[in-house]
């Protein structure tokens, strides 16, 4: 029995982590699959079967056309209210399917922003800014539990159908995340401890990834490098395995039909030419441009919407944004798609089978070779085009005021729409450059002869995605991971890392933060970043409180103090914990006691222990004297922390941050020739640091 | 001017991972060209151009026929010594061919081992374990110097050429961390600061393993899980940047004309099916098994050369092992072959083309798609099998023997072959199984048809390697990704992830450590592990010098030592630095000096500064009083620091450890109360860790 009990403890990590892996693959498949059958749902309904979505009902209705429009046995909304045929009817048509879409928005935005409003109020935003700080130690009751788990998820859902300029990538993360907090309450190894809850958590957020992409890899590596604050190397094997759990889980589901994890897998193959490398450099840099802009305009809408009147009635921000999305996007082919759908387009290349407004070029149809090659572009690609740059202006603002909104959101893929439109633009226009000047020297090596030059407008596409979701995010290594798998090929790694270098210090050289760590700012949560690079040339003395001026540090003596003395404290203040010096005069530190611990053994004592009234004598110390004229003595040297992490007043405050990062401390003492000077405490550190980077020390919350 | 510094100071660590990539990619392409040419030069030699290899010689030559024995341009040495035609002369010419392959063996491992021996004997072995250590921390000099790089790389081609069973994918790890070191003193910031060099150094890592597998994600995660210490992301990203430059020039060079950066480049995509998990498992505990059976001989040997007088005679050592090797490889045509053109073979799968032995099956020639399924093996594979089941022993035992003698040498490749020749074997065997059975409805699923089974024995070759490799090092999600970016595909994660998990469980059920960490504990490097979870019961107080019955530390005061004083300590101790306390009767710690520090300042002061004698007062306090009658005082507070990292005498060793880890510490102060107690260093915190996993605390060096 023992050796089961020991065999449990050690696998009870691997159990944990497989369920959550499997448990997030099955949420994001019922998630994609809801979602999916909810967007349709906008246009029409299944005939036979409501419970099908467009491309499973025309694939059950074995209908030898299936084109854009739909097929036998699915009905759009204009069709079952009986929309008469003729010209002037197709417009009647038109205009009955454009009320209805609106309408529908509306009503998945609303059930979604109430949903959020009446449930869990924490199940809104993408989530990734939270779970970062709470994986720096910080508790944030209750973000991480079973109704924020089942609202996000509906809410996911009832917003990407709405159409609104979000994706359900960024918020995946929270749903594994709460998978992984609901099941580590199953193992009291991992339950009961903070520590090591975060290490599941971990591992959740890699397997978050890897189903939102189909990236396992990918995935563990952006734990490792945008959520995770510490990331001991145990973590990452079980975040592989909870990864690839996920992945296999939701590759078994096939939520998109196509045995990929995600819809825009792509699978082409073409070859890169150096020159291109000019391009994709300039992509980064839009990318770059576009993602400090989109920051700093986002940031400043969430701080607007959170100083002024707006905050106070979310849902109807919410039903604002749905009503001016969906009236602005359905006119547009390309906004009234699914963005997923749209980013799949844009990713992928002409093939003889496509017959997509974007793949309207002038081919020799008889020749199949000829798709293997780019050629001149007919008149609808440059349509195509023109709706695609408005599309981008659109999608470009929109996502602006639609990230913050009080329903669950993530940026993934609006930004990478962004990125991949601007992509496919720059990517069409070098493909033309090149097959009108095939003859150029410059070009020459990318054209075998007059009709074959190979440029591929959808490895473009990427790159600009990539560069974007860099510019936004700014996630380095993950994210051209992440590309990489999605393509599966080592031969696209050179162009979207340049991208993404290029994307990154284009950013950061116009502004510092990611979006992520912008909204922990905003939100003032206590969190220490553990990637910058400080130079103090402060030192712990100057930091630490009492300040110079201030009433000296509130401590306790160890052997001298009643207890009425110590209940007096406890009014007076208001501090965690006390340390205990040797004695006031000397103040040569002992250890350092926790308010709780003293409260709850005073309380006890006066309550069970016999003669212990309020002139009773506190003592830390280890020998108590034994007078039998004084009251009975209480003696507490067990609570006493005898380890407190000490510093001396010279240490430079680098030092300082450094140890609060790496041990997790919460609080440090400053000693100075042994005796006790004064303390600083978490807060304190990042009231510094605050200050450092020009930021106001009062905006930080502390729990 | 001002702004070109500040910039060559943010780019700087750029532009030097930038070069350390390039020289790495620039090295392993000489070193590969080098060992492919010296390899077939113990067969034959090119008659026209003599600097070509085999195959660039047949190239050249315009065959229309190139089978395995050559072409008209390329002689074998018995064809140059006259050897007649015939049946008697073809025996003559075998033995001829026999002897000419043992001479130049040995040749080219004495030449290998004169060169280690005689210009850098640091440059034998793999060089992982003495990374890991340098990464940890401890200083080896001279060890990534430029004598090492050049014998290194000069040493592998020699051995690899030897048809010694050892690989040249572990030195390449070295190699390229000389590259890292030789550079890092362009730039002043990281040549100057051991902390900042290690940055570079893992990096450096990750381009040895990028080239060597043309993984650089798995490079990345190599360096990460396996070489590194301590690893801030802001490395990741470098690091990153530094694989894929080394792998962008190895594939410019393309050294094996393949397009791919290692020879066993795996090309095809078969299916896999559920079913044949099982022997992917079986495969992984035999990886396991074979893992640690290897690990524990390889110790017992190297233990054995070190304590007899094996250990007096390297050279000698070599040419024995050489001389075995030789004649016992030649007549195996598998173990006679190059290693990597062995993995190769095990890896691919039998096309139509190929006519090797391990491809000799019953088809259908007329039908290509025969090839894509499999069917009844013919005769030849049977006699392959033999002979790979001999060579399997073969390999399998002399690399025991090999991996520790005096000349480069890595593992990753022998392991990989005998993993790989077990799982073609296993594999080879499934197929059949299948092939026989396929009308069992346990197989069913995987025969479409009667003639149409999919096993790939080349899968099973794949994971087993894997799964070899990870039994010997231990390492988890660096060798599932460099083999995954070996496939450049999805769908063989889940076998690679669960044979290389159930390798390592097996391994370290029978034995704790992977074959560096082995290495390291034989060779008694400090290295305090990073990965080891330790529960201490014991306190500072325990592990600190004093003891208790040892004389009181050798402590300073601050205003009351004379120089005679001092300058008697620095005689009778020699300890490299020294508390400063307030009184030797109170012992209330102000700060610590290093020896090397005070003696400069003292001998100093009595060269240049008038007036202090041996009587001078020492004085680290702020006042120093000024009184004429005395000799001069001697100020040395600007030498002392004032920021000592201090705990407590009830700290538990379980904290102490961790900071001794994480803020990378040579020693902490011990104080109770505030009085100095004693003194912890690094030395001191490994002898603990070594007690406690029942090891000899005297076996650790110390520099």
């Amino acid at each position: 029995w023992e050796k089961v009990l020991s065999a449990h403890d050690a696998w009870s990590g691997w159990v944990c982590v497989l369920l959550v892996g499997v448990a997030a693959g099955l949420c994001a498949g019922i998630i994609d699959i809801g979602a999916t059958w909810m967007s349709d749902l906008k246009e029409g309904i299944c005939k036979e079967a409501f419970w099908l979505n467009k491309e499973q009902c025309c694939w059950s209705a074995n209908d030898t056309t299936y084109d854009d429009e739909g097929c036998s046995q699915w009905n759009t909304w204009s069709e079952i209210l009986g929309a008469q045929t003729g010209k002037k009817a197709a417009a009647g048509g038109y205009i009955v399917k454009y009320l209805l879409y609106v309408l529908w928005a509306v009503v998945f935005a609303m059930l979604a922003s109430m949903f959020v409003h009446s449930f869990a109020p924490y199940a809104c935003g993408s989530g990734i800014p939270e779970i970062k700080t709470i994986l720096s130690g910080f508790i944030i009751r209750g973000y991480l539990g079973k109704w924020t788990l089942l609202t996000k998820s509906v809410g996911m859902m009832l917003a990407v159908s709405a159409g609104l300029s979000l994706g359900k990538e960024g918020p995946f993360v929270h749903v594994a995340a709460c998978c992984g907090n609901i099941f580590s309450y199953l193992f009291p190894k991992y339950g009961s401890n903070e520590a090591k809850k975060r290490e599941i958590l971990s591992a959740a957020a890699a397997a978050g990834v890897s189903v939102a992409f189909g990236a396992p890899i990918g995935g563990v590596l952006f734990s490792l490098e945008e959520v995770s604050y510490y990331f001991p190397l145990k973590t990452l094997w079980r975040s592989f395995f909870c990864a690839l759990a996920a992945a296999f889980v939701l590759r078994s589901i096939n939520p998109f039909g196509n045995d990929h994890l995600v819809m825009f897998y792509v699978e082409y193959n073409e070859p890169w030419y150096l020159q291109e490398l000019i391009p994709f450099i300039f992509l980064g840099a839009l990318g770059g441009l576009y993602g400090s802009f989109f920051n700093k305009m986002n940031i400043a809408w969430c701080r607007y919407r959170k100083n002024s009147k707006l905050g106070q009635y979310p849902i109807v921000e919410v039903l604002g944004v749905t009503l001016v999305t969906a009236i602005l996007s359905y006119p547009n082919k390309y906004t009234r798609m699914n963005t997923s759908e749209l980013i799949r387009q844009l990713f992928s290349r002409c093939g003889a089978e496509d017959k997509t407004m974007l793949c309207d070029y002038n081919r020799n149809s008889t020749s199949l070779s000829s798709y293997t090659s780019s050629t001149v572009a007919g008149d609808e690609v440059y349509t195509a085009l023109w709706m695609l740059f408005l599309g981008l202006l659109f999608k470009g603002l929109i996502t602006i005021f639609t990230f913050g909104i009080k329903v669950p959101s993530g940026l993934f893929i609006p930004s990478m729409a962004v990125g991949a439109i601007v992509g496919r633009i720059v990517g069409i226009g070098m493909e033309q450059l090149v097959v009108r000047n095939h003859d150029n020297p410059f070009f020459q090596n990318m054209c075998q002869s007059k009709q074959f030059c190979t440029i591929t407008p959808g490895l473009y596409a990427m790159v600009g995605a990539a560069a974007a979701l860099g510019g936004v995010t700014r996630m380095t290594v993950s994210l051209v991971v992440i590309m990489f798998e999605l393509t599966g090929g080592l031969q696209y790694i050179v162009p979207l890392m340049l991208a993404v270098m290029t994307s990154k210090w284009v950013g950061d050289a116009l502004g510092k933060d990611g979006i992520y760590d912008a909204h922990i700012a905003l939100n003032g949560y206590p969190y220490l970043d553990s990637k910058k690079e400080f130079t103090h040339t402060t030192i712990a003395a100057d930091v630490m409180r009492p300040r110079r001026n201030d009433p000296p540090l509130c401590v306790i003596t160890q052997d001298s103090m009643t207890v009425e003395e110590v209940e007096a404290i406890f009014r007076d203040t208001s501090h965690n914990g006390f340390p205990v010096v040797l004695s006031s005069e000397s103040q040569y530190l002992v250890g350092f006691v926790l308010r709780r611990d003293l409260m709850l053994a005073i309380a006890n004592a006066r309550k069970n222990q016999e003669g212990v009234v309020s002139n009773s004598i506190v003592y830390f110390s280890s020998q108590v004297p034994n007078n039998p004229n004084d009251p009975a003595p209480l003696k507490l040297r067990k609570i006493l922390d005898m380890a407190p992490i000490t510093i001396t007043d010279q240490t430079p405050m680098e030092t300082v941050v450094e140890m609060f990062r790496k041990l997790g401390l919460r609080q440090t003492l400053v000693t100075h020739n042994g005796r006790l000077l004064g303390i600083i405490t978490k807060k304190d550190v990042l009231r510094h640091v605050a200050q450092l980077g020009n930021q106001d020390p009062e905006s930080i919350l502390f729990n």
